[in-house]
C-alpha cells in the first residue's frame, strides 16, 4: 500500500480534535490528498456500533463485549475506509485506533494487553499505523477540560481512577513500542502543540 | 459450576425452534430449573448487536466485522445471563452458539476455524457447553422450509452455495470434536426427531 497511516493517541481531553482542525488545514495547503476519520465509528455500521458502546444505557456492558465491539468496528473501519485509502496512495489521520483499545480495555478494564491485541490484530488485517502521535497531558486536567463542556457518556463518565489507569496504560504501551509511538507535550499551548505534529508530519511525509 | 449447558446447533430451518418448544414444556413437567435463550441476542445489549448483523442495509459489513459483532453479542450473553444461570444450577438450554460462528464465519465466510474460535475463547471465559445437539438436515430442504415462510434476514438471504458451506463446515467441526457433539436426524418427523433430542437431553440430566 503506497499511503501513510497515521494515528492519533491520548485521554480524552487531550486536544487532539483541535490539533486535527489544523492539521486539516495545513495538508490542504500542501496539497496533500489525504483523509480524516475517527474510532468508534468512520463508517454507517462502525457509526451504529459506537452508539451501542457509548449508550449510557449500556451499564451492565461487559469489559469483553465493550472489547470486541471496538475490534468490529475497526474491522469495519480498516476494511471499508482505511484500507481503500491507503491503496489509492491517500494520507490517512485517524483519531484512536489499536492503542487505545490496549490502553482502555487492555489495562484499565483488566482484560489484558496481549488478548485485547490478540483480537484486534484479528480485526485490522495487518494495517498497523506508520505513525502513531500521543498527546500526552495530565489525565485530571484533561478530563476537566473535556467534561466542563458537556455531559459525557458512557466512557467519559468513568471515574478518575479509570483515567488514570487508562493514562498509565498508554505510557506502559509507549515504553513497549517506543519505535513507533512520538510522544507530544501536549500541555503547550494549542499553537506549540500543533508545532510539534507538523514536524512529525513532515518527517514521515 | 453446578448447572449443565446444552447447545443447539444446525442450519437454518433444521427445526431447532420447533423441537425448543416441545423440550420446554418436557422440562417443565418434570419440574426442572431451566432457561431457554437464543443467539444472537439473549440480552438488551445483544438485541441491539444482532439488529446490526441481521439488518439487511448492512450489505457491506465484512467478514470479520460480523465473526466480531457475534462474539460480542455471545460475550454479554455470557456474563449477564448463562454464566449466572449455570452458577445457580439451572440448565441453560441455547440455540447457537460458539460452533455457529465456526461454521458460518470461520468455514463459509473463510476466515478459518482457528482464527474465529480465537476470538471466541476471548469472549466466553472458559464457560463451554456440556452438551452440543447439532440437527442434521439436507441443507437445501432446510432453506426451502425457512425461506418459504417470510422474507429472509441478511444472513438467510445468502446464496444456497453459502448454505451448503455452512453444512459442511458442521460436518468438518463434527469430526473435530465428536465427543461434545450429538447429531440429531432432523430429517424425521417432529415427533421422531424431539424422541432422539430427549434421550440425550436425559442422559446429561
Amino acid at each position: 500500500m503506497s499511503g501513510i497511516f497515521i494515528t492519533l493517541e491520548g485521554p480524552d481531553g487531550s486536544g487532539k480534535s483541535t490539533i486535527v482542525k489544523l492539521l486539516s488545514k495545513y495538508l490542504e495547503e500542501k496539497k496533500i490528498d489525504f483523509i480524516f476519520t475517527r474510532e468508534p465509528g468512520g463508517t454507517p455500521i462502525g457509526e451504529d456500533i459506537r452508539d451501542i458502546i457509548l449508550n449510557n444505557k449500556n451499564i451492565h456492558m461487559s469489559p469483553r463485549t465493550e472489547a470486541l465491539l471496538y475490534a468490529a468496528s475497526r474491522s469495519q473501519h480498516i476494511s471499508e475506509k482505511i484500507k481503500p485509502a491507503l491503496e489509492e496512495g491517500k494520507v490517512v489521520i485517524c483519531e484512536r485506533f489499536v492503542l487505545s483499545s490496549l490502553a482502555y480495555q487492555g489495562v484499565a478494564r483488566g482484560l489484558g494487553i496481549e488478548d485485547v491485541k490478540s483480537i484486534n490484530d484479528f480485526a485490522i488485517e495487518g494495517v498497523n499505523p506508520d505513525l502513531t502521535l500521543f498527546f500526552d497531558v495530565d489525565p485530571i486536567y484533561a478530563l476537566n477540560r473535556k467534561t466542563n463542556k458537556k455531559e459525557g457518556d458512557r466512557l467519559e463518565k468513568e471515574g478518575l481512577n479509570f483515567h488514570k489507569e487508562v493514562y498509565d496504560g498508554y505510557k506502559e504501551l509507549i515504553s513497549m513500542y517506543p519505535e513507533n509511538i512520538k510522544v507530544i507535550d501536549a500541555s503547550k499551548s494549542v499553537k506549540e502543540t500543533f508545532e510539534q505534529v507538523r514536524k512529525e508530519i513532515e518527517n514521515i511525509l
